[in-house]
């Protein structure tokens, strides 16, 4: 199968190393405005030809896939155009810059038959992989909250705001391991830019269930938190993905209400008991998920991040972006 | 100096014990309307006289002063009492279940020449002495933003929500802390327990200047975390109370923009640098907090954690409730 | 039951608090040499009479048991006379200065039929309680190794070394642990104070079975470290005393070697797994021994740190030093 | 300048990628015997030759050094036919199997007037760098202890025991940081695979001014810990090279001794202070090694890592050697 990458960045570099070492794939193409990073390509994948234009990639028949790693507001056209050309498309998180144009891509995507999906990376790692097995299974119980916090002293962009960057990940990892569709959100955020690109902010999600869900996301911060409480009313689950190996802790920890009928109080039981570190698997995630798209084009297979989810992180940033504008006010997820 | 302590639970307890060892203070009365609590005073401070009604202590002409530590929607009645009968008030956080009363305490206090305190223990602390002291010698530079985390497997409590019960801390820290008024704030949280009290829930207050202030409370969290993120504009402070000593820790860290012109864009530089942990005072914060009440009254000047620390606490409280009942809509702080 | 406790300093505080607790128990006399002491025990025990000379305990005949919390170098006599006087003993760690005192103590317990115990606090943690619980299971399998570190900025003692001081802990809970017999050891240390009193030192303890332990005390670091690794050939424990609640981990790691014939190496193969953070009992650990005690007197049994516990840890201490003065010589531990 | 590279496993691929970088250098022929290590080359290094026999780098009048990236038991051979064809020579640590051998090539080194250096990279990382620089301005004082935790689940290795092969580089940061010369050591091990070499050892080291070194290896840890303490007379260092970016805290923290004259008893005074933790230069160590190395032939300079650390660290392993089979005794170091 040949593929032709469009972007060769940061992210662009990880994807040609994982995509080149696929038996099933010839990197054909990799395309960059930027002649400079000829170099670094004939280095990591001499195989492959560097071109400066995308449309050489989008017209060529021989391609069967394209993966867009482009600044988000260049995906949709990207895209548009490979499927149009029949081809196959993954696009990096986010998948695009609004649901009217996911929508119309995942139309398009069912129309031809293709696989369109966004690289969530996070989904393939051995972290989120325990958890959803975790969850799946019923050992955590109805989840309750979801809290993430990722907060760092980032790279700030200069097109999207800290949520377009960094809340992808979370989100996604929300929808990936919770059934239920959110209700409403909350957001509120600051620039400290003066050009209007928020590099605090925070979204609390509201489900009918009684679920909340909450991020906190940061450009600015002296030090590097990438922290997930999940509360089941059976278990509890705490992800702290910058230890080095004990990522994922399961609390054997609960609270239970009862009514006391003289005072009309809600009493309140709780529960401690041992934690559990599960062992993960250690694969690195971004090759799993370039091994997934191969499979899903060859099998004609669902991926795991799939375009569903590639919409779902898009509705939330969308509303999102609404609720800071608005102050902060509740928006409705449709 | 006489005083009367009423209430006398897990909290009263520490109080009875502190104001106990202060050489110019006799504990005259504990009041609490479990009587089999009198056992505990007796090996505790046998010299003070337990008693079920606070109205012996709220009468008696020999108290000077009144320590009150009762549940909080009974503060108002015993403080405007014990104002009226001229004794000095000191009242456990959150000061009153409003505006309204604490406003009403504050003019009748003023009126009667009397100390009106609330106990803020933190502010006594030596990690909050030493984060006001960077701060106001300027070495931190402008506070950009104020983050904090406060959330265990905590007692619920049956009258108050998760806010009313755990934010008055580092709202009251935020307000020592940063001069500058708050100019409105949404809150959002939820409630497991079905009797319409939040055990998680979350504060975002605005100013007008861009600083962000955000509040993480919860009692359902399998971890505890006391953790609190203050960026300025020259470096960055994390107080992570959990640490059992390396408290504080001053990031010699930033941010700054300029404007590329030919670009229109934002260019962010960082800066990172050496790390500091000073060393703090050890002393316990809450025999420094009844020291000061006692001092204000024999001097006669204010205490460091006055009526208007209570004020604006209870102003963040209210204003919370009504952003909640609301969905997170932004309310304005008066 | 009356008992008397001689030696009101720190220790001596924390036993009068938990004996007076224990219903079955009068504590009616403590003794101290500091006159000044006097005013603290009227707050902790109003009940117990104080008195300057020990000899008031140690001839009183009403007084049943006695408990010995002075410098080591006096253990002796207090417990040689109390035994003489047919009282039951519980002597402070270390129990005695050398092994022949502990030998004759142990003689004259057993001839007269008293209990003669030694407050190895630390055998009646819930991590040590779980630790024991663990290996007795078998869920650990046969130990290989066992490292302890325990340092911190010390209170520097001026009469015994570091590790008379520190190391009884950890051999107590060696020996607790371990049924095996320890065969020799070799000790190192120095003295950074010119009286010759090691206050940093390291001991290691060599078994037939291979089994090594390792032990290192110093009074001269700048950060506490309360580890102890414990390794067997099914499962590791590593103990972490200073982590708040999860103290205890059980690793499911390992390694087997096995001969590869052809080239006459050893091969090792290792196994990572999941991690288990059990729940402990958090009841206090001096209350459990101070009621193992009494419960010994009054049920004629033998308490969990009994005077064997305490004469193991007295061999190697002895044996340390005289391997300190031998400079790290080898010496056989009989 | 043309060099050869023989050794072609885990670090001999560091190497070649990190000289190939140097613009000085042309990396000529690498040499492994494992004919099918030679596709890995042509990935990473293009332009270098593989060879499968060393003999053709030695040989080769092109060739200005070698670089010996090999099993340590066969680093003597090769050095010494290296030198003898008046080459330069970088070797891995540790040097060489014995002191002899190391005084052989360290005498024929200075007779051809050739650089024969070590690869002790932990020498160029920001962190051993910044130590080195406190220590010399004489901001921790006279250091006192030196305390080397270095241990995990680690690759056995078939030829030497844990000491050769994880001590090196706490012994070159332990020579390279202070001056006094050692005096004795004594050492334990032992082995749990049945081959005699060690996979848990301890090295005490003596300096005749109280200086105490201690080193703990171990291959069979189910944790990994990489802590260093240094304790100065004023001030302490801890070194953590676990820690993603706060790898150095200096502590000012200390203790001072006098007599009291009545009661001849030493008296220690403690302090306890602020903590500095500095930002550290990220630079790639093995690329700095790899540059010292190169400019240290053209400037005809010493190397920061030179053969003197070198055979410093070879005199200790050896020693330790002897010690492990002495039981511990002392052994000299000449």
């Amino acid at each position: 199968m040949n593929i032709g990458i469009i972007g060769f960045g940061y992210w662009g570099t990880n994807l040609v190393r994982n995509f080149a070492a696929l038996k099933e794939v010839n990197v054909k193409y990799v395309a960059d405005i930027r002649k400079e990073r000829e170099a670094g390509l004939k280095k990591l994948c001499p195989t492959a030809q560097f071109v400066t234009s995308p449309d050489i990639i989008l017209n060529d028949n021989e391609i069967d896939a394209v993966v867009i790693a482009t600044p988000v507001h260049t995906h949709y056209n990207f895209a548009l155009k490979a499927l149009n050309n029949d081809k196959h498309v993954l696009l990096e998180k986010p998948m695009v810059s609004g649901t009217v144009e996911a929508i119309t891509l995942i139309e398009l995507a069912e129309k031809k038959n293709k696989v369109l999906m966004v690289d969530h990376t996070f989904l393939y790692t051995g972290s989120v992989q325990k958890m959803k097995s975790l969850i799946t299974k019923g050992e955590i119980g109805n989840i309750k909250y979801f809290d993430s916090t990722r907060i760092n002293l980032g790279l700030f962009q200069p097109d999207v705001n800290v949520l377009w960057d960094l809340a992808p990940h979370d989100i996604s990892i929300l929808n990936y391991l919770i059934k239920e569709k959110p209700f409403s959100l909350n957001a509120n955020g600051v620039s400290h830019t003066n050009n209007g690109i928020e590099n605090i902010a925070y979204i609390i999600v509201n489900y009918s269930s009684g679920l909340i869900a909450h991020f906190s996301c940061s450009w600015s911060s002296p030090v590097k938190i990438r922290m997930m409480l999940i509360g089941g009313d059976k278990k509890m689950i705490v992800f702290n993905d910058i230890e080095p190996t004990e990522k994922i802790k399961v609390y054997d920890t609960g609270y239970e209400h009862k009514t006391d009928e003289d005072k009309k109080n809600i009493l309140v039981d709780y529960r401690t008991g041992d934690i559990f570190t599960p062992k993960l698997d250690q694969k690195e995630a971004l090759s799993l998920m370039a091994a997934d798209f191969i499979s899903s084009i060859m099998n004609n297979t669902k991926p795991v991040s799939d375009f569903i989810s590639g919409l779902e992180v898009i509705k939330i940033l969308e509303a999102s972006q609404e609720s800071i504008k608005n102050k902060g006010k509740e928006v409705l997820i449709k």
